[in-house]
């Protein structure tokens, strides 16, 4: 029977982590911020952007919330990710996705500074992630890494196969596992042989959002599952793998919900500790 | 019988492809420089700069050629890259590797401007190739991809197995090839099972300098080989796999020499001009 990878219990840890390490900066005079922006009013996100701004506020972190009706131009959010860079009083800057159609997401990413990247999603710091310098880390990578250490899942030479092969979670989770000397192999939506990698592998992270993606018959025993996805069938929220058939057999398994997601927003807070800590040498 | 995919012959044609892009851009009064920097006098480094060099003035690219003694301090090498980033007449910069111990390569990496980055080994242009922007790639990876494309090496769905997975080859081969929807496994000296991936493999790239590292009984019927491995074994030059073994069993093949190796200095001119087109948004 598998170890269940429990999230939500291992984020209310963290977040008492998270706590005195701002307890600690707030003692030297410094006040971690953090500015969540909102474009339009897609209601996912407001899901989202509350449960960000429910956690800085208990782990005291300042939080500043800026919102843009859908109809801004590109220029002038960009100019406002500009005018963000520059002020000293934020340590981090993150928008919340997805942005309006007309908007190109990677000029978001392009264009907040490194240094304030709380999504980790600007390419000179995934290119330093692949690199081998992991302090900047998307979120939901964070989370998947916290999950394997806490656990002491042992990465090193196995058979690592990431399903899904987004800039958000896939390839960084790719780079990350390299860097922990995992053999990783990157499938998704042109990938024609899944079920033969699956049966391969010893550690598996799904982040299709589809669901019934991974059967109990497409995997071996003793497995280690990593499930980002995040689905809604008939009213019930289920991941990317047939959780019930996979349990008998795996050595290890993250339920959703329970598994990654808790550990994503506290692992966005912990990232604006760590870029507070580097703009101020601590 | 394997088709040996001739990167002899195929750098004469972008030779002559370069050839023309230059004077295209001579002719609006354009005239793409590179700068080429040595530090201290490793013999090895001194031939491949001599072949830059030889391959520059060739297809019309002026050349500029620094030496510095191996003593140099990395804070006077990082100046020097500095001056270089703001010299409008400079349109590529390259450090040749290896740089002396006491130099961290990756202090270079980040200080040439990514857009004079000849060698694509910035983060940000790295992050940039993983995100599916590839104007800037290191020269192995776009000689690779050159002699895919020329073959018309279909990649997409197959299994593609790389073998080293260092920041100037392997890794930027993965993104390439994940760009090109190919299912990508990223092996290396960690890794347990590698006769198990090589022998699932529909593609492998090699480059790890290791010579016999893959045998015949270690791939499947049809399988095609691109090795990076430049060994010398009893005066031999030879690649990482076991060429003569492999060939019955191949599709397709790159010889060593003769088959990646020709195509990375081109490859590396194509990307001068690449960038001195960027500068002048051409």
């Amino acid at each position: 029977m598998a170890i269940i990878l429990n999230g939500k219990k291992l984020a209310a840890k963290i977040k008492e982590n998270i706590k005195k390490d701002v307890e600690s900066l707030k003692s030297q005079g410094i006040f971690p911020t953090i500015c969540v922006i909102e474009v339009g009013d897609d209601p996912a996100s407001k899901i989202y952007l509350r449960l960000k701004r429910k956690l800085a506020k208990e782990v005291g972190i300042n939080e500043r919330a800026l919102h843009f009706p859908k109809e801004i131009t590109q220029e002038s959010l960009l100019n406002e990710l500009k005018k963000l860079n520059k002020d000293p009083k934020v340590n981090g800057i993150m928008v919340q996705l997805p942005v309006p159609e007309h908007i190109d997401e990677t000029k978001i990413f392009d264009t907040i500074d490194p240094i304030k990247d709380v999504d980790g999603f600007h390419p000179f710091n995934q290119g330093k992630l692949w690199q081998g310098k992991d302090n900047i880390v998307p979120a939901t990578v964070r989370a998947i890494m916290t999950l394997i250490d806490e656990y002491n899942i042992n990465v090193e030479g196995k058979n690592t196969l990431i399903i899904g092969r987004s800039t958000i979670v896939g390839k960084p989770a790719a780079a990350e596992l390299l860097n922990r000397n995992a053999t990783v192999t990157m499938a998704h939506s042109k990938t024609t042989n899944l079920s033969e990698l699956t049966k391969a592998a010893d550690i598996i992270v799904s982040d299709v959002g589809r669901p019934h993606l991974v059967t109990g018959n497409m995997v071996k025993d003793g497995v280690v599952i990593i499930d980002v996805g995040m689905n809604r069938e008939n009213g019930h929220l289920m991941g990317d793998v047939e959780y019930n058939e996979i349990v008998p057999k795996a050595s290890a398994i993250t339920p959703v919900p329970g598994g990654v997601g808790p550990l994503t927003v506290a692992s966005l807070m912990k990232q604006v500790v760590i870029l507070t800590r580097m703009q101020n040498d601590r």
